[in-house]
């Protein structure tokens, strides 16, 4: 079973060995739910699971779970998360162990979804890419050599907190947004729209990919909201790619996966051709990104543990 | 044998297979040495070297070389270096291996100095760290996962591309230096002290370090050049640290290795603690790191030839 665990989603599959699923579960989470509770939900869920499927208990082989925040995947401890109120060093691969008799892995959610496009998405057999992905946050999954990057303290790829031109400079702050974050995540495009089509309370109330898609119509506002958006990423992906030299960007997210958001970068980074023009591609995954890392993170984890 | 191919400088160290250094020699380069000058100037190091030390040739057990440019670890090729004209797609490996008779294996210069640092200097025992070196040029070796990063066109690293607040914005161009390399290379730095310092020819002369000895003597043109590097510093190390999460910044070149520089980073780097706060210590091998990671590369080589 692969989880994604998010700040207003718990998603669950159920997949056979070769990584096919064979079911799906979901439920809703908020910001106040506990790690008992959601642990509770996923037994549910596993349950339903296993149910539909007619397969018994001891048919599970492996849980593996992906979490919206710093993860210490070696100790499987979710140090924090600013998506889960209260959720601090929580020792989740011991709990799910406790709660399935199975072995059990955990890794941030992003970091997943880089595994999932490795395994099966659009970063199949590449060993040096970047998973990038937009939404309400920013956060990157990093392949270099062929393995994932986690950092020292478990913060690599927190490309949120990057300074680009034309971006805040205010420093980073305990709990808020990083400088990138602010100006190209969905509240922050909100916010420059806002602000840009201040007259009408009607059209303000769009948000970013509504933005983006009435740029595409030609809507000149829309335009210079999205010019922006496009310059920061092209800005952001350019200096990623001098650090890794990535041969491919994969682009997730509800705003990483704007086709008019794409566009723009891909048309600016023409002119960012030395020492190596970044590769863009929208995710073929989607949002199943996760859930396919968690799998493979749940079958690598039951063969790892078969052998020693 | 290490060997460190510069665009002014040949240098050649001779160790044991501790890697203690029991001879040096050095040379002149220029911007015209082809290949084969090149060549037989480390030919006449190395028998100066086997000679001085009363060694015979079949003591010689390996040999490696750091390049100033794009090189193919993999293939032993320099692919271009902008420091050496006409040194393109250059089987150097190869050329090593004929005219010694011995395993041959070259690495960008910078990437070595990351690896001299990992064996014997401020880095010893840290598997994800950075070495930055910033003096002429702008360049960055990179470990995670105590493997180096080299990228798919083996130009992870160049970091003097990154494009950063209050620095130039122009799109790269070949053979032109990057966005950060042109505001905080040593020809940078002299050129905005050159604009502030505009009056008085003598003191135009000066070059970015005594820029900088000055500005800690009080002069309030130079702190500003100085507070100008160390804020771009600043934003490069913490955008860097974004990506990476490395544990340790090593600094080095004539700028990298400025007590003024990087105690003014730090003391920026200070308000940069989320999501962590990057680390600075300046290079205890200093010029030297570059041949130390020569010399470690010419071991690793011999130990797996000798295994193969």
């Amino acid at each position: 079973v692969g989880v994604d665990i998010g700040g207003s989603n718990l998603r669950l599959a159920l997949a056979d060995r070769h990584g096919t699923i064979i079911g799906r579960w979901r439920t809703s989470t908020n910001e106040t739910s506990s790690p008992e509770q959601v642990l509770q939900q996923i037994a549910q869920g596993v349950h339903d699971l296993l149910r539909k499927a007619s397969l018994p208990r001891t048919a599970l082989s492996a849980i593996a779970a992906g979490v919206p925040g710093v993860t210490d995947a070696e100790r499987g401890v979710v140090i924090v998360t600013s998506y889960l109120k209260g959720w601090s060093h929580v020792s989740l691969q011991q709990l799910l162990e406790s709660a399935f008799h199975v072995p059990a892995a955990i890794d941030n959610d992003v970091r997943l979804a880089a595994l999932g496009e490795h395994w099966m998405g659009a970063a199949r057999g590449i060993d040096d890419f970047v998973f990038l992905a937009i939404g309400t946050g920013i956060g990157a999954g990093i392949f270099a050599n062929g393995q994932l990057i986690r950092g020292h303290t478990f913060t690599a790829g927190e490309v949120g907190y990057m300074y680009l031109p034309g971006g805040p400079l205010e420093p980073p702050r305990h709990g808020e947004p990083g400088a990138l974050e602010q100006a190209l995540g969905g509240e922050g495009i909100r916010q420059q729209w806002v602000k840009t089509s201040n007259s009408d309370p009607q059209v303000s109330a769009l948000c970013a990919t509504d933005v983006f898609a009435r740029a595409a119509c030609g809507d000149h506002l829309a335009r210079g909201v999205l010019d922006l958006s496009a310059q920061l990423l092209a800005y952001a992906v350019y200096n990623i790619s001098a650090v890794l030299n990535s041969s491919l960007f994969v682009l997730g997210g509800s705003i990483g996966a704007s086709l008019q958001l794409i566009e723009a970068t891909e048309h600016r980074l023409d002119s960012y051709a030395v020492p190596a023009r970044p590769n863009l591609v929208i995710s073929n995954l989607g949002t199943d990104a996760q859930l396919v890392g968690a799998l493979r993170l749940a079958l690598t984890t039951a063969q790892v543990r078969a052998k020693s």
